[in-house]
């Protein structure tokens, strides 16, 4: 028998998890629909990701003890337990999750933003291993955020620290998944890229096979298609989006000055489209005194699911056992 | 003899120092010009400031021995002793302080950004104590900023962390002391109400006795005086540069969900002129998640020099001395 820790990340889409054990072995990991489920029921949520996670721990040729949970969500509250007018979730008000989902797993069990798991899997496992100051920005349904300073994790007072994502870019502007005016992520995010399309096929006149999609059947990966082959319409939402992600990684520099910042989630995957202009950007808003001094990294837990090691990571940590 | 570390704040305007000893008291403080000497020539003001801190010794009753220095300066740096390209004073480029300083008094010395060291005085002496996640802006020629998280100041990768005046608010906009555009101290700071005072001027057709002075004779105090007789020039400025502080102030909290912020410095002691507004459109621009739990207060130091105090804290804490 292997003592593991059960790692979940939380994602607006899809809900990841996975078997780590103590030396960051990773036993198996699949991903579910966070939406399958009857909206808002967390109960029926928790039900359906218990009978999943235990369909999983079957298939492997092992047998796994859990003895531990470690849970990235949005909005997720290290210190209460419980995820907050998530605007990306479609469980509104305060949910208790760590209290629910203890009925099934009476293990210690750890919450934490999403983003923050993410910047502890990537502390101990991927590529800001001796880091004591970085960023960890997560680009998907939104934009969630990490900040490491000191070798430590910011919770803040109240354990939700680390929401760039909800800096306000423009007073009275797009509406967010709260109905927020204005928050960053409603611009730059897999969501705000696509909303940055509709804008600019309003502006613009080009031609395009864009204006041939829905925007409900428009993806993230449909537009990183188009701008590798040119299209006029996803470049320059590329260009307006990476603008607007390198001007505020400028200003989180001049607060934080990090080592490195690493980008991670649906965006990241564009690669080249998104990571070159969002450093000249950068660079370019940067203060004087912090020029060409910071590095923009894909995470290097892409492939392997950062949020989940990360997630299990501080359900180790929270064991008391030292992680490799 | 008395052991005491020598505390320097270096500002725009002002360079302020005093005698600290190992349990907070201060022996003798004074104020000297920081523009006296001729402008650049850090040489010639080290000499001054050198002759200053030897006139106050002698004035004290007490023989002292100073056994450390702690300086705080804008864009001072922790880590190599250097004030690097800082806009507010005269001195340009890359100036080894610490070494410099050290041909004087040949003892430990540090030496970091004022704000930074403000924030260690409001921590180990001021209204901070017993925090561990706290905010200070200071509101002078600029806008200094000191972030605490999990009880540490943030000096960051390069040991410059904590320059929110240099976020930026508006590209293309103010030009700062540097050259850049933007810079959000171009905006919220005493220099910043002015120059908004003067745009406001030309926007505005009412009255006011600010339409018989000069940019160079305007002061912070005087707009203050105005505002609290309510003219309509000096309360819309006041208005501008809270709704700006508020802002930026939820953005920040939307980072770092600190406990409580701090302000202090010339602007902040236009009192509730400021501090109600501020708080105000903070509240109103706050992610839901953080509304009504960050409180917004004077520095408790205003009148006894947290940056003097805090810079000769870190030089205790430098010579391995426990602070009371």
């Amino acid at each position: 028998m292997k003592n593991v820790a059960l790692g979940i990340d939380i994602g607006g889409t899809n809900t990841k998890f996975g078997f780590v054990d103590q030396d960051g072995y990773l036993y198996g990991e699949t991903s579910i629909s966070t939406v399958k489920t009857p909206p808002g029921d967390i109960d029926a949520f928790l039900k359906y990701l218990h009978e999943e996670v235990e369909i999983l721990r079957r298939q492997i040729n092992e047998e796994l003890q859990i003895v531990g949970v470690g849970i990235g969500a949005p909005n997720g509250n290290y210190f209460t337990g419980t995820i907050e007018y998530a605007p990306n979730l479609t469980f509104r008000g305060i949910v208790p999750l760590v209290k629910l989902f203890k009925l099934y797993y009476n293990v210690p069990m750890v919450l934490t933003n999403d983003a923050n798991a993410a910047a502890i899997g990537e502390m101990i496992y991927g590529g800001a291993r001796g880091m004591k100051n970085f960023i960890m920005i997560t680009l998907g349904t939104g934009l969630g955020s990490g900040f490491v300073a000191n070798g430590d994790l910011i919770y803040g007072n109240d354990g939700f620290a680390g929401e760039m994502g909800h800096i306000l870019h423009k007073p009275e502007g797009r509406t967010c998944g709260l109905g927020r005016k204005g928050c960053l992520e409603s611009y730059v995010s897999a969501t705000g890229i696509k909303r940055t399309i509709f804008s600019l096929l309003a502006e613009m006149t080009e031609e395009s096979p864009l204006r041939d999609v829905s925007f409900n059947a428009l993806t993230a990966a449909m537009i990183t298609d188009l701008a590798l082959k040119g299209d006029p319409i996803a470049c320059a939402a590329f260009d307006e989006t990476s603008r607007l992600l390198g001007q505020k990684l400028s200003d989180m520099v001049a607060i934080f000055s990090p080592e490195a910042i690493f980008l991670l989630g649906g965006l990241a995957k564009a690669g080249d489209l998104i990571f070159k202009p969002t450093k000249e950007y950068m660079e370019k808003y940067m203060f004087q005194v912090f020029r060409n001094k910071v590095k923009i990294f894909p995470s290097a837990l892409e492939d392997k699911n950062a949020a989940v090691l990360g997630a299990s990571a501080l359900a180790w940590k929270e064991l008391g056992v030292h992680v490799h």
